[in-house]
């Protein structure tokens, strides 16, 4: 495998002020251009498929089938994002005509989201592409009209140096400066921490662990200049099992969890890690029958040595909490860099007492808390931290009879799932992948769809500017043809 | 003077678990009915008015004519922002409509704001009812659906009492429970604390100065569940004022500008705390003009005795750095308790090298920057913080002339005014109040105009949820008629 070297401190700055001398040219172009040139790093990326599936699938064993899905996914958002970014109902436009008659006179007000200027995005062990070197958080950023800084993750530095070129090339093509992203290495923390703390960042995106982001969000938040980190930090998405829908469906709720829990070698944040339930007969039923599902699941090879034995180390810690007992476990021998499909189960008196039980265990491995009745299921839930996902298996008739539970799984959770399954996030404007703390740092933002776009964006109110002298996107005759509330009214009309 | 006992950390508990239980009350009321309350508020204090104003004007010395319009302001915002609550285009609606039929099956997800849960509001010392007990950030807070705890400004607690008494009156006579508003003393710093620290409150609302909001700022961010905290922080707001325009309309720009910079004593975050200008003939008759103006102010009395203290203080460490000179003051003797009105002027190139002038002087004191040329004034922009404001006085062509002042100015506000007056900030959508660093701990958001309401919620995704169990907001029918992006179009249709 190829080494690369840690950007230096110095190495850092130089950078930091090429991203910044690119800033300021690449902001100045228009909505339309910038979309051109996302659809030429996704054009470029699908033509360059073969290369990248093989380099990706040396560095992290995600298999050939999985990493070609992924770099679809890679490519759609890019061209999703740039619909998004040139249709530009994103830029929140808002025009309140004045008023000199007035007294006192009623200024002319137009706002709209402005970039926020070079942005550091780290790139995602498990994402290699969809959200690594021209992932989501980049395709946001450069939709916003923001530079990109890309600290490649060191498990698929290779793949990250190949990705970065093609964005490079179709920079160059585009016409835009070098600057406009600029790819580094840094295997250590000191180059991370370099690049956040650098003065003329304003904006951080991350996907990755607890420990990794709230180390961001502290660097970030203790600069004389704080900024936005926008870290997506995993979750353990509980997964809720009301007793009439297991009774009704058990062979098919067993084989949706069996496929969730394992698939991808379960190296999904929103693998589910709780599946909470209601000791009864049915429940025995759903453990033989995922039990036997479990078992038939071969381990896979992980991302790289590091996360394998996180999860072999996780997983022993797990089990060896007093209560804790595996339940089901696939029946193949797991080799020491593969994973071993787990479910692992604990009553709800011992996960209720113990925070411990409440953490990630990043790979396939889900907690089956047993509870004796609903009040103890609610206890669970009340005891929960923030999720990306909160996901309820119910009857109609169930969802209406525990408004309680309900709202507590709404208050924890980003994205609300009913029956169904939290792995597959879908790429859609209506998508909410974010939650309340620890799951993200800004419960307010979206990591997934094109409102991601926002994140890296802030309004300015232009008063009493004259049209000849506004942005396109706020000139009286609307030319970009904008949606944008006018005197309080959505319109796409020009203001006369 | 009435006294206020601080509430303890026992009290701050009790109004935090009331606070609660009130929100998962409060939160199921439709839109209409949550606007219907603000209106109530707003309807109830135009009614006692009269005490109102009486017993503000006592505690404030702001005198009748300003708390009067003041006083309007507020029912203005809180008719304003209910408007906006029922109209519902602040909830961001995305629905994007599933495909069984897609390999694999598309799912169906619905997204719209929620509120946060308990807000906790600092009333502000200068504005004791547009920006204290049921001003702007309270109005947002109610209209986002979310529960709000005062902490009563200690400069004026008996007016936020009796505005406090008004909100609670209201909020009975609507049905809702005691705890959507709860009004609590703190002339300390242990109430704040406790309020920021406490495990349910979800957001903090704060207009003040830049040591306050820091440090509820980092209170937040170490809480073992860090929130977010809208910190309106002041600024300098900066007038740059190009030579041309100074020298056809002198007279015009002395005269705005003597209005600004002493305007209610001074006493707004958007006061014209530095001007910009270079060292010319028409800048001379600026001088003498401006200076005839300021000399003919009568100095008026403070806030209260803190503020008066700070700004004789503060005006007097200024006047005393090295280079600096006073350009005109009052013409009348100033009372302790009293503003000094004031211009002082120092050099561009002192100024670039002595951070402490870039400081605000709360209060009717202005800092004349004078530059050599053009190129020094882009130095002194460059070298500007985080503004609520910038302010350009330039004609069409010098704004054309100097595309890069113009784009530094836009990087450090949040609201770029052309030939205008900082000061007079409208309630209305378009209106961005807030600013980069350290104008605002967030410049994503707004503290003032109906946009200020996304402070207090955030996105949660449905999927896979049946028509009948969803809010009203996303089923299918769009029964509330809200603007809602259908499959990537805005539309008002039904889902069909």
């Amino acid at each position: 495998m190829a080494t690369y070297k840690d950007a230096t401190n110095d190495e850092v700055d130089v950078a930091l002020q090429s991203s910044w001398k690119a800033f300021r040219e690449y902001r100045q172009i228009n909505l339309k251009d910038r979309a051109h040139f996302l659809h030429s790093i996704a054009s470029a990326l699908d033509l360059a498929t073969q290369q990248l599936i093989a380099v990706a699938d040396e560095e992290t064993h995600l298999g050939e089938a999985r990493l070609k899905v992924e770099l679809k996914r890679t490519i759609f958002q890019l061209n999703s994002y740039a619909q998004a970014c040139e249709e530009g109902t994103w830029l929140d436009i808002r025009i309140d005509t004045g008023d000199a008659n007035r007294n006192p006179p009623k200024p002319d007000l137009r706002k709209m989201l402005v970039p926020l200027g070079p942005v550091v995005v780290f790139g995602a062990s498990n994402f290699p592409f969809a959200y690594s070197t021209a992932g989501g958080d980049t395709a946001c950023a450069l939709a916003a009209g923001c530079t990109v800084l890309l600290k490649a993750h060191p498990a698929h530095a290779a793949t990250s140096e190949m990705v970065a070129d093609v964005v490079s090339q179709a920079a160059k093509q585009c016409g835009l400066p070098d600057g406009v992203f600029i790819h580094l290495h840094g295997a250590g923390f000191e180059t991370g921490t370099a690049l956040v703390r650098h003065p003329l960042t304003k904006a951080v995106g991350f996907t990755g662990s607890y420990g990794g982001g709230k180390a961001l969000f502290d660097l970030a938040n203790n600069r004389s200049v704080p900024i936005p980190v926008f870290a997506e930090m995993g979750s353990v998405n509980p997964v809720f099992l009301l007793p009439q829908k297991l009774k009704e469906e058990t062979g098919e709720v067993a084989a949706m969890y069996a496929s969730s829990i394992t698939q991808g070698g379960g190296q999904f944040c929103t693998n589910p890690g709780l599946l909470i339930a209601i000791e009864d007969d049915a429940l025995n039923e759903f453990k033989k029958q995922l039990g036997k599902l479990l078992s038939d699941v071969r381990p896979v090879k992980m991302l790289h040595a590091g996360i394998a034995k996180s999860f072999h180390q996780n997983r022993a810690k797990m089990l060896a909490e007093k209560g804790v007992s595996i339940s089901a476990v696939t029946a193949f021998e797991a080799g020491e860099e593969e994973t071993i499909p787990t479910l692992a189960e604990v009553a709800a008196t011992i996960f209720l007492q113990n925070p411990l039980l409440h953490q990630e265990v990043f790979g396939p491995f889900s907690l089956l808390v047993k509870c004796k009745d609903m009040q103890e299921m609610l206890q669970v839930a009340n005891a929960l931290e923030g999720q990306l996902t909160a996901n309820l298996m119910a009857t109609d008739e169930e969802v209406k009879e525990h408004p309680a539970l309900v709202e507590t799984l709404q208050d924890i959770c980003g994205r609300f799932v009913l029956n169904g399954a939290p792995t597959g996030v879908e790429v859609a404007l209506a998508m909410h992948h974010g939650g309340p703390y620890p799951a993200t740092t800004d419960s307010r933002f979206t990591a997934v769809g094109a409102d991601g776009i926002k994140r890296f964006a802030r309004p300015v109110c232009y008063q009493g500017w004259s049209d000849d002298l506004l942005p396109q996107e706020l000139k009286n005759k609307n030319p970009l043809q904008l949606w944008r509330t006018v005197n309080n009214a959505l319109t796409k009309d020009a203001v006369t």
